[in-house]
C-alpha cells in the first residue's frame, strides 16, 4: 500500500459531502442532472482534484470529465477507472460519486509513489448515468463507448428542452458527439468501484465484493387509457385508468417476485389528476431486471399478457414504449481476478462474488473494453435515498483494494504496450 | 311559455362554446380556476349577458358574479337562480355553465314579458364550485352562505400561492369576505339547473329530472410513507409506497362497490417519481359519496382499517387529512314540487326523481335557503370530460321548464313580501 501522503478516506467522504451541496433541490436534498449548472460546477471542482492528483484534464464531447496520468511513455493505452457524478432526485451522496473520487485518490497514490506504469491511467467521471433529466440512462458512457443513438437528440426534459438544445446551452456541439467515443485499442480495460446498493455484503459482514456480472435492465413507459369522468359516475360506467394501473402494478410485483426478478414502478402520473375526476389516463414506468436476459424477456411477455387481461376486464386500453434496454454484462475473468487480488490485499482472503442488480456505466463500456467492478458495502443496502451511507473504514479498505487491483493489472501486463495513435483527446 | 324574442337554446349552446375558449390549458382543453385571468374574463362577459337580460350586476366579495332583476317593488327578497362558471381540468363545457346561462335566459324571458314578480330574481354565477385550484370545493357558495372558514386563507395552489394572496392579486379584500354572505330573510329560495353527470335520465329516455337530494361527499388526502431506494433492491428489503397505494386503491374500490357507495381516487402523486427509484412516498385523494351520510362515514372507518392492514403488511405508514365534508342536502318538498311542475309544463307528466351523486353549489346554499334542483340529460352520463354533451332540444325543454318553475314559485307565494333592509350588495 502507498505510504505517501494522499487523499485519505476521511477526505474522500468530505469531498462527497462537498459535492452534495451542488444540487438543484432545496433543503439539503441532492439532485444533479446532465448538462445543468451543477454538472458544470462539479466538473470544474473535480477537475481541480484530478489535477492535484497529477492528471491532465479535459471535458469530452459528451460532457464527461476526463483526467489522464501518462504511463512510462506518452500515449500508451489507458486503464480506465470511472463512475458517474450525476444523481437521481433526492439522491444519496455516494452512488457513483464515491467511485470517481476513489479512482482519483488511487491515481494520486500511484503518481505520488513515482512508479511508472506500462500503461496510462485515466479517470472518467461520467456525466449521465442515471438518466434523470432525459429519461435515458448511461448517456455519458454510451457516448464514450461510441454507441450513441441519433434519435436521442430529440429527447426532451420535463421543461420541453431537447437533448440537442441542452448540448448547445451547455456549450457542447452535438455534431461532435463522435469525438467522445474511444477506440478499443486505446484501452487496457475498465475498472469501477461503486457502493453495492444492496444488502448482501452487509449480510455477510464483508466490506468489499467482486462483481461477477451486471444484470441488464429493460425499461418501459406504459400508458393505460380509460375515460375521464365525474366522480359521481357509477361503477358500471367507469373506465378508471388508475384502478387499472393499480391492478397492473400489483400483478407486476406478483409476477416478478415469483420469477425471482426485480420489477420497479418508480414513476407514475395521472391525468387529469383532480380530486373529483375519474382518471382518464395513467402513465407509469417499469424497470425490469434479472440475472439472465432470457428470463427477463420471457417475464416481459407474461406482463404484457397480464396488461391485456386487466384492460379487457376494465374496458381500458394500454400501450408501451421501451425506453432502455441493456443486456447483462459480464465482468472479464481477468479483471474479476484483478479485483479479487485487490480485495485479498486488504486481508479478506475469500472475497465474496455477487452480481449487480443495478445498472452501471461499466455495462456501456463493456462494448469496447474488458470490465471489472468492485462493490463497497453500504448501510442497510439503502441507495437512491438521502440515508445512503458508507463507513470511513470501508472506504479506506476500498482505496487500498482498488490501488492493489490497478497494480495487479500491471503484473498481468507482461508484454510492453506501444503508444496508440492518435493520442486521446485532450 | 314566453313567446317574446329571448336567448334561444341554440344561442345558449353557442355561449357555452364561447366560454369554453376562456381556458388556461392549450389545444382546446378547458380549465378555468378560481381567481384566475379566465375567471375575470368570463365574469366580465357573463355580466354583459346579464345586463342584456335586464339585470343590474355586481361581483361579490368572493368573486361570484351576481345579477338582479327587481320585482314589483325595489328591495324585495330574491329567488336565487344559479350554478358555477369554474371547471375541473380538461373539463366539459356544460357542467355548471349551462345552469348559469339558462338562468340568465329565463330571467331575460320574464323581463321581456313585462311581468312583475312578487320577489326579485337574482342569478349567481359561482366562482369556485370544483375546488380545482385550492383543493377545496364550494368556495364560492360557501362564501354566499356565510360558512366560509378562516383557515382556508392559508390554502395554497400548486404554485404555492395562498388563497389570501390570490384574493389580493385578483383585487378582492379578504377582510371583506363576510360581505358576500346573504341572510336567509333576503332569499325566497334557490333553484339550480345542472347536467345530470350520470346516465339515469338517458336510461329512462327523459330530458329532465327532479333532484330529491344531493349526496354529501367527504374528501381525504391520504399519504403513504415507505422508503425510497434503488430499483435493484430485493423485494424483502423494499418498503414501496406505490405498491401499497395500489393495494389501497383496489381495496377502496372493492369496499365501496360492495357497500353501494362511490369512491374515486382522482389525484395521485409519487415521490421521488424516478424510473429507477422505489417510491418512498405516495399521496392520493379519496372522494367518498353515498346517499346516506351514516353509511358513508361507516365505510370510511372500514377503509381506515384496511389502510392500516396494508401498511402493516408492507412496513409502510399512512396518514390522512380530511379536505372536504358535506352532509347530504335535501331539496325542499316545496321546491321539488316547483321543479316538478316546471317539467310537467314541458309535457312530461311523470317527472323522474333522482338523487345527485355529484356535489353542487345548492348544498352550500341549503344552509340559508330552501333548495330545488333540476337535472338535464347528458350523453352517456359523461361529465368532467371534453366529450360532455347535451342536445339543443333538451336545453330548449330545460329553459321552458325552468321558466315554468320560477313562475310556479310565484303561484306558491300568496302572501305579499315586504322589502328587506338593507338592500342586497350592489
Amino acid at each position: 500500500m502507498s505510504v505517501l501522503a494522499s487523499t485519505s478516506a476521511a477526505e474522500i467522504l468530505e469531498r462527497c459531502d462537498r459535492l452534495a451541496t451542488f444540487s438543484s433541490l432545496p433543503d439539503g436534498l441532492i439532485q444533479r442532472v446532465y448538462l445543468s449548472k451543477e454538472h458544470r460546477e462539479v466538473n470544474d471542482l473535480v477537475a481541480e482534484w484530478m489535477r492535484q492528483a497529477g492528471m491532465r484534464t479535459w471535458q469530452d464531447a459528451a460532457g464527461n470529465l476526463c483526467g489522464r496520468l501518462e504511463g512510462r511513455e506518452q500515449g500508451l493505452p489507458a486503464l480506465l477507472l470511472g463512475s458517474h457524478l450525476d444523481t437521481v432526485p433526492s439522491a444519496g451522496r455516494y452512488d457513483g460519486i464515491l467511485g470517481v473520487l476513489s479512482a482519483i485518490a488511487v491515481v494520486e497514490r500511484i503518481h505520488a509513489s513515482g512508479r511508472e506504469l506500462p500503461f496510462a491511467l485515466e479517470v472518467v467521471a461520467f456525466a449521465d448515468e442515471e438518466g434523470t433529466r432525459f429519461g435515458r440512462a448511461l448517456l455519458g458512457s454510451r457516448a464514450l463507448a461510441g454507441t450513441w443513438e441519433d434519435e436521442w437528440w430529440a429527447l426532451e426534459d420535463e421543461h420541453g428542452v431537447s437533448l440537442r438544445q441542452a448540448y448547445l446551452d451547455f456549450g457542447l456541439d452535438p455534431e461532435r458527439i463522435a469525438d467522445a467515443a474511444r477506440r478499443p485499442e486505446e484501452l487496457v480495460g475498465y475498472l469501477e468501484s461503486h457502493i453495492e446498493q444492496g444488502p448482501y455484503l452487509e449480510d455477510e459482514n464483508k466490506a468489499l465484493g467482486v462483481v461477477s456480472s451486471i444484470a441488464g435492465a429493460r425499461r418501459f413507459l406504459i400508458t393505460i387509457h380509460g375515460r375521464a369522468g365525474h366522480s359521481g359516475t357509477p361503477y358500471e360506467r367507469r373506465r378508471d385508468a388508475l384502478a387499472g394501473a393499480s391492478d397492473a402494478i400489483l400483478a407486476i410485483e406478483r409476477i416478478a417476485r415469483s420469477a425471482q426478478l426485480i420489477a420497479t414502478v418508480g414513476h407514475l402520473e395521472v391525468w387529469p389528476d383532480a380530486v373529483n375526476v375519474i382518471p382518464g389516463r395513467v402513465e407509469f414506468s417499469l424497470d425490469l431486471r434479472g440475472e439472465y436476459d432470457s428470463e427477463r424477456d420471457r417475464i416481459w411477455d407474461v406482463i404484457q399478457d397480464m396488461l391485456s387481461d386487466i384492460c379487457r376486464q376494465r374496458r381500458l386500453r394500454w400501450e408501451s414504449v421501451q425506453t432502455h434496454s441493456a443486456p447483462a454484462a459480464s465482468c472479464s475473468p481477468r479483471l474479476k481476478g484483478v479485483i479479487s487480488a485487490g480485495i485479498k490485499a486488504t486481508g479478506d482472503h475469500r472475497p465474496m462474488s455477487l452480481f449487480s442488480k443495478a445498472g452501471h456505466d461499466a455495462m456501456a463500456v463493456a462494448e469496447i473494453a474488458e470490465i471489472g467492478m468492485m462493490f463497497i458495502r453500504c448501510e442497510g443496502g439503502v441507495s437512491h435515498h438521502p440515508d445512503e451511507h458508507v463507513t470511513e473504514d470501508d472506504v479506506a479498505k476500498a482505496l487500498d483494494a482498488f490501488e492493489a487491483a490497478v497494480l495487479a493489472v500491471v503484473d498481468d501486463t507482461p508484454e510492453p504496450l506501444a503508444p496508440v495513435s492518435p493520442t486521446p483527446v485532450g
